[in-house]
């Protein structure tokens, strides 16, 4: 059992997405009644398309940002709220930081002030490591302190965590708070190793890195992820669960650039890479993640940050 | 020397409020170039009085909200803003989620984007103890983890600083963040103390406290609260600049409203109490704030929170 019974009604936002599809594919698959909302500025109707003949699965198109879109889309009766509506893509937040703001914090206080209207109790949110900011080599548990963000991303996440705790105490919300590490895999509309394939499919004779390469980050497989959530939310009992959920495993982006070509099977890509050790404003370029407290409710990953990059990889070339 | 020669031209948000005009005073006594952005809603102008004749203070009201007041009220070569403007009333958060959220998070993105479009480099923020959440007896540093506010106006403060540390890494602004116990003294327009006085000046038969009365915090004399901020500003060398502020003394509502009834010469008020330990929903019943680090640059109060309390009685009563 992916969710426990008593969650029949389950509204997910950015349900159309990379890690909402994923998520989706498993709610429907257990027969849970499923409003997909989702504006689809990155989430594609395509990952649903299995689905969509489904009774119980509706998408809906509609922006969090418009407040009539969310009252109308949102039943009284949910169960339960996944919120992983977000900016996906975290370099963006230098050249226009009203993105992450509007689409990270200015949208999860619309869907809790929503839910309090409501009267709707239950929600899971995909934060992030980034909450943590760069702390190099210090691996950072959940009750780490201070929180210094230095992306738009981390501190938006940051924003969204504050607000989501106030309002579980003030108007009495059970929530699970998810704080990832790289999520990978098959669906990906972002990150180093889609971005990877595509401009070696573009142009193979040469590869550039943003930065030194030698940023080392843990990365993890959607399916470790789905089981991840599914463990937190049986067995986290108090009314405000955060949970890291990350790989102790880590690899750097030259180690990644390396099995890209390699699995491509590509000859002579020219390595470049560009100066500084990171590969944008905002990057974290050592990742540690503290994953104690959701190996000590049973939880481990299947694969390793190689491994997972390996398949993810396969799946994303094909 | 309040703040330090070199920033000259300051630009001061909710500088008509409570605690900026007690800043104002300092600034323009050391004859800073002073521009006051207020909206007026708890400002007053008459907390400027004395001051509105100098020409080097200029008062302009302003939303922080609208974006086009504050892009035409700042110059370009403001030297260090002081952002003060924020909802003061706590407990109407449970209300109205969004005036928290608005006046305190939204209108720190703006100051913080125009900054950045500006160019301005240089910021003090007033925060609150309200980021550490409810932690009982637990004395909270700096560096206390995990953070779960329990009001909206604890969640915004949160909110505003992960903006703040984002927007010091990404755009190179050095910030300093105060998080202070309750700031009390003359001018003050809300907070229990006054709260008290303006009821007993309607009813002196009768008295009833929010809660058990046992809340337990630390209050602090403005007077102290600048001179932490002048020792801050000249002693905090890093980008990003944390400080508790309060004395480790702390004094309940019940000894408060003794100390009312006291010095406003009342015999016979029946004092009465509502449900709970609390005074309001977020309300935070016992704050013990580390001041270890303000200490260790050369900062110690003046005013213990008892004596604290009788000053502002006797501030607010005449």
């Amino acid at each position: 059992m992916f969710i426990p019974k008593k969650y029949k009604k389950i509204f997910i936002t950015g349900g159309a997405g990379f890690i909402g599809s994923h998520i989706t594919d498993a709610l429907v698959e257990e027969k849970k009644e499923v409003i997909v909302f989702d504006n689809l500025s990155s989430g594609k109707k395509s990952f649903l398309k299995k689905l969509l003949n489904n009774d119980n699965l509706k998408l809906i198109q509609g922006d969090l940002l418009n407040i009539k879109d969310l009252e109308k889309a949102l039943p009284k009766d949910t169960d339960l709220i996944i919120h992983l509506a977000a900016n996906p893509d975290i370099s963006k937040g230098i050249k226009d930081p009203s993105l992450d703001f509007n689409q990270t914090i200015v949208a999860t206080f619309n869907l809790l002030n929503e839910m309090r209207e409501k009267n709707i109790k239950n929600l899971i949110y995909f934060s992030g490591s980034g909450v943590y900011g760069d702390v190099g080599n210090t691996f950072t548990a959940e009750n780490y302190g201070p929180l210094f963000p230095v992306s738009m991303y981390g501190a938006s996440k940051l924003g969204a965590e504050a607000l989501i705790s106030a309002f579980s105490n003030l108007f009495d919300m059970k929530v699970w708070i998810f704080r990832p590490a790289n999520i990978i895999g098959d669906r990906a509309t972002h990150g180093v190793i889609l971005d990877f394939i595509n401009r070696l499919k573009k142009d193979s004779s040469e590869l550039t890195i943003l930065g030194n390469g030698e940023q080392s980050k843990s990365y993890l497989y959607i399916y470790d992820v789905l089981n991840a959530v599914s463990l937190a939310i049986k067995k986290g009992k108090g009314k405000i669960n955060t949970f890291n959920i990350a790989s102790e495993s880590f690899i750097t982006v030259n180690e990644i650039a390396k099995y890209v070509i390699q699995i491509m099977k590509l000859k002579n890509v020219k390595i470049m890479h560009t100066k500084g050790n990171i590969g944008w404003p905002g990057d974290v370029p050592i990742v540690r993640i503290d994953n104690s407290k959701i190996k000590d409710i049973g939880w481990k990953e299947k694969f390793d940050s190689t491994t997972a990059t390996k398949k993810t990889i396969n799946d994303l070339i094909r």
